[in-house]
Formats: C-alpha cells, structure tokens, sequence
C-alpha cells in the first residue's frame, strides 16, 4: 500500500465524518496498492477504514496476484456472493462512503445485507488526493509526455502527399510502442483542413492537400501514466489569416502557461487565455473548456473551466489546449500538459510550437 | 425503438412486479433504440414503463443524436443534476427496476430524490431477452463470423520462420480492416507452443519454432455485433501425441455442437464435451467451461458451464470452444459460435477443423 496517499485519502473521509470507504474503481486501487487489476464483471473492492488493521482488498480468484499488496487479501471464486463476502466486513453501525463508479448490481447487494447506516459517495475524496501527484507521480508524468514528444516528431516525418487522416492515426500506436509505450491513453484525432474544425474528430479518408492544417491530438500510456499533447501544422503552405489565427491560440496557450501557480483557481487559467481569443475576435469559435486534469486517466478530477472555482495545489497535473475552430475551413489547437510547482509551473511537453510547416 | 424487444422486456418486468426500469448499459440502450452512445462519466438512461408514453432517453448535449429515435429524448448539459432530472420522470410510487451497471454517483443521487418505492437489479430480464437474438441479429451474427473466418484464413498465410507472438497478433486490425469490420471484439491472443497452455494469454515474444502448436483465438465487430473463434495449427509437423490430443478436442466440439438444440440446457452441452475429454484420459486439462453467450458484447448472460441449468431458446447464440492444455508443452482449443435455431443449430463458423499444418 502507498500508505500516505492511504493517510491523506483518510484524513479527506474523516472531514466528512466518515471512517470507513469502499473503492473499486481500478485507477483507484492502482493508485493505493501500485496493482492494476480489470475485473470486468467481476467484483473488485478496496476497503479502508481509519484503523488501518480492518482494510482488506477483495480479488476474484481469476485474478492472478501472487506479490505483497501490503494490505490482506480475501479471495474468492466465481461462486462466491462477493458483496455479501465484503459486507461482513464492514462496520455495519457506522456510514460507509462509496466509490461513484461501483455498480448498482454490487452496491444494491451491500443495501440488501445492512452493511452500513448509509451511503455516500465519497469518490471525492479520493479524486482530490490523486488530483495531486506526489513526487514518484511525477517522474512518471514527465516520462509519458517525453515518449509524446518523440512520437509527435516521428508522425510528422510520415505526412507527405497522400497521406489520409485515418491511416495517418493508425500508425501511432506502433510509434508509441517503438518508445516503450504501453498503448494510447485515447485514440489518436488527426485532422486535416476543415476536418480539424470538427470536435473531437477521429479522422475519416480526407486525403491532405496543400495548405491544409494538420491537427494532430494524442497521448500514449507507459507505466499506467497517461499523456496528451496537440500541435496544429500546416501543410506546405499557410495563408495570412491560418497564420494569424494559429499565432492567437499560441499567444492565449502560453499566456495560460504564465499564470499558473499554486492559489490560482482553474477558472483563472482559463479566462486568461479565453481573454486573449476573444479580444482577438474569435471568442465564439473557442468551443470548449481550456483543458481537464490527467494522471492515471486521461480525463480526471478537474477541469480548467471557468465552472471551476478550484484553487490550484502543487502537484496538479492537467493540460492547457486553447483552440479556435473555424466551420469548413480550418481548425487550430495547441495543447501542453503542465504540473503546478510549489511556486509556479513545469511544462512538461517540449515539443516546439513554433508554427511548422510540412513539406 | 425496436418495439418487440421492448415489449419482451416489459413483459420480463411486470412477471417480477415491475412496471419502470432504468437501462444504461450503452449495449442495452443501442439494442433497444439502435444507437451506440458512449456516455464515458455522463449519465445515459433509458426510461422504459409498462405505460409506453412515459418512455424518455436521457441524453447529455456533448452526443450529437439527430435522429428520431422513436422515444422522446430529454437533453441536458455538463451543468445539469441528471439524475434529479431522470427522477421528475419515474413513478415514485412504485418500485423501479435499475441496471446492474447503474454507477453509484447516479443510483445514491435518485435514492436522494426518492425516486422510487424500492430499488432492484432487473437487470436479468433485458439479459435473458438480449441473449435470444431474433431475426435481424441473426443475420448481423452470421456476418460479423464470416469476417471472422476470412481473417483466420489471411492471418495463417503471414506465419512462417521468424513469425513471433505479438507481432503476429498486431497484424489482426488491419486484416480486420480490411474486410470491412469495425475493430476487435477483444484483443487477439496468439500463442505458440507451450505459450498456447497458458489461459488468456495474449501472446509475448516467443518465436515461432518447428512442432509448435499455433493457437489463434480471435475476433472482431461488424455493426456492433461480436463475433469470436479460435484455431489450433501446428507448425512444419506434428507428434503423434499432439495429433491425438487435437482429435480429442475435435471430437469433444463436434459433439457438443450436434447436442445443442431448443430445450437441452447449457450444463448438458457442457457436459457432451467435458465426457469425451474426460474418457480420453485429459478430463483435468481442460479446465474451463465450454463457452459463453455473445451478442452485442463479447462475453453476454449465459455460460456454457457446468453451473448453468437454464434450457436453450432459439435464437441463443454462444461459442463452442474446448480445450485441452497440457503446462510446458501445448494447448490445443477449436472454438466457433453456434445459434439454436428452431429444432436444432446454425454453426455460425466455417473455417475448417481438420489438422492443418502450416508450412
């Protein structure tokens, strides 16, 4: 068990007046236990309490986990009626908070056997602490996003004449994998032309043609770690108004950047390059938020929105994409991944933002 | 809507004194509205009531639906209490049937609101309905195999001297592709040799070698619906031993396939094949259960094991799929789907079974 993770996770709980939680959502339980388990169908279940003698972690036999989790194991089969198994080691005179993601099949089970006074979704708790990433989080942040880099500037080698959006995506994932990555922590969206002004657009058989943008949003996985980074090219020649737009996004992505730091509020850093975009005209066609907090997934607890009035704590990983989508024409988006320090910012995509251009 | 699904369901319902239920498997909601939505942490609910007028979907602004889906569709944004919104809508004078896959963070919110009278997982009845394909399905199934079979076909052609595990399995997507499917229903496992002993094993680094056995157990999605094979090769020659242990396999499948028909249960199916295995002497090295119901998702309601005493319906499709796997030397499985057809079965696979050597 990483135990002060276990430590701060607790402490959130019992500001709730809680002292006992059920977690069973695998990003979760890899982050206390440092073992990624998928049960599928089948149930998996952390259980912590303040006394740190009663936590137990329940794997289906099917699950081969032979080392020391530092935290006892009961297992059990397929026959077995696991929420019954969990509930009786629950404290049945006390609330119980519950992680968002369990299924009603299991938790309408732990109901049924009077586990708890009540339920509550606690999961808030556990996303806050993981929202900010302790040391041995970050090495593994920074390497996930340098295996981004690399991989950014091999795919831009392989766009010439021909190239077609979706077969251009299809060959990340064997780039990722030459670098040591695991696999994508989302499917690659490559855009070209007026492609790239559609949201979240995973790319068709659009063939690339001479002054078209190529917007290229992607991430891979090494060690259970995710990244995420954007650069918008243009290919073999770039008009006076793609230019200025692309040299806006740069402007209102970098100016973000700058104003991070802890005591900020996520709303801040998104206002300040929203700012920048609409005074420069194009505030309408910046659509979405500025970017959402990443780590273990690629889309955690946190957005950089102006909804979100959160201030911003050291270790706060997420990512800052500004971008300016013009129907049938041209879509332009930068995006960076970007830790809060305790007095400032570390970028940690280094990948150039210079505007390129493919010949 | 798919109005006969719907009413096979409702009808499933109101025998365990239910009249509202509350769908959200994205695999549900597609069976019975024809729409693949996939909500990631957005709440997607299908509101189904003996009362048909009082059906609604529940779909977040972010999913583009423009068709008419044949239900009334309440829409709501990223601000919106979504669950609080689906409770305005559910009779709270009664008790409501809830999706086994229901989260937590949305299942505690309608327990808030007082939703309901009572909470019950009723997901078994839409499962027990789903796991009787009809007509059209039959015919999606029957497809989604044929791929299949042309896959198998293409991939043993690029095997040879140097062929490794995981470097053969890659090259399944775009073979998959290429004949028209949308991508894996899981991802590929490929094992050589004693590799092959190993249960879900989804292939490493071994390379290929003279006598290996070559276990490929594959399959892809073809409009949404699964389908799932396995083969056992054996490369440049075979020992007498593996001979007979793949005509025992053989044999064991063959007569479980001709065993199925309306009326026998699972178990009996289970059994045709575990006997003949058994008898041969390799009774302990087959060591899972025959197979599993398909559809929509690979692996759906309905065992083909030991444990499952509910009878065959027409309509029924699952896999056939023993194996014999002998720890540090070979695994032999032969694995195709099958459909309970009226008064017998449809082999939904036609890849031959007889030994075959790659050269």
């Amino acid at each position: 068990m990483k135990t002060q993770r276990l430590e701060r996770i607790i402490e959130c709980l019992s500001q709730q007046g809680l002292e006992q939680m059920v977690i069973c959502d695998p990003c979760s339980v890899f982050y206390l236990t440092g073992k990624m388990i998928k049960p599928g169908e089948r149930m998996l279940a952390l259980y912590i309490n303040s006394d740190s003698a009663k936590n137990r972690i329940f794997i289906n036999d099917l699950f081969t986990v032979n080392e020391d989790l530092g935290i006892e194991k009961v297992r059990f089969d397929d026959n077995a009626d696991a929420p019954t198994l969990l509930a009786g080691f629950i404290d049945h005179s006390k609330p119980l908070g519950i992680d968002k993601k369990l299924e009603a099949r299991f938790l309408l089970r732990l109901m049924e056997c009077n586990a708890a006074t009540k339920y509550v979704n606690s999961s808030e708790c556990v996303d806050y602490v993981r929202s900010q990433k302790d040391a041995e989080e970050a090495c593994l942040m920074r390497a996930a996003s340098k295996i981004n880099d690399k991989a950014m500037g091999e795919i831009i080698k392989r766009i010439g004449d021909g190239s077609v959006e979706e077969s251009t995506a299809a060959q990340m994932l064997d780039i990722y994998k030459s670098f040591g990555a695991e696999g994508y922590s989302f499917e690659p969206l490559v855009g070209f032309g007026e492609s790239a002004a559609i949201g979240h657009y995973e790319g068709g058989s659009r063939v690339i043609k001479e002054g078209d943008c190529v917007l290229i949003d992607v991430g891979c996985t090494k060690d259970n770690y995710c990244s995420d980074m954007t650069r918008t090219f243009f290919y073999k020649k770039v008009s006076d108004e793609h230019r200025r737009i692309y040299e806006i996004v740069k402007r209102a992505q970098q100016a973000a950047i700058e104003a991070v730091k802890p005591g900020v509020r996520y709303c801040d850093v998104d206002k300040v390059a929203r700012d920048i975009i609409t005074e420069a005209g194009y505030g309408e066609y910046f659509t979405h938020r500025l970017g959402h907090s990443i780590g273990i997934e690629c889309h955690e607890y946190g957005d950089v929105s102006s909804a979100n009035e959160n201030v911003l704590k050291p270790g706060m990983v997420f990512s800052i994409e500004p971008g300016i989508y013009l129907e049938g024409d041209v879509g332009v988006r930068i995006e960076d991944l970007v830790m809060v320090t305790e007095n400032g910012v570390e970028v940690l995509n280094s990948f150039t933002k210079e505007l390129t251009i493919i010949d």
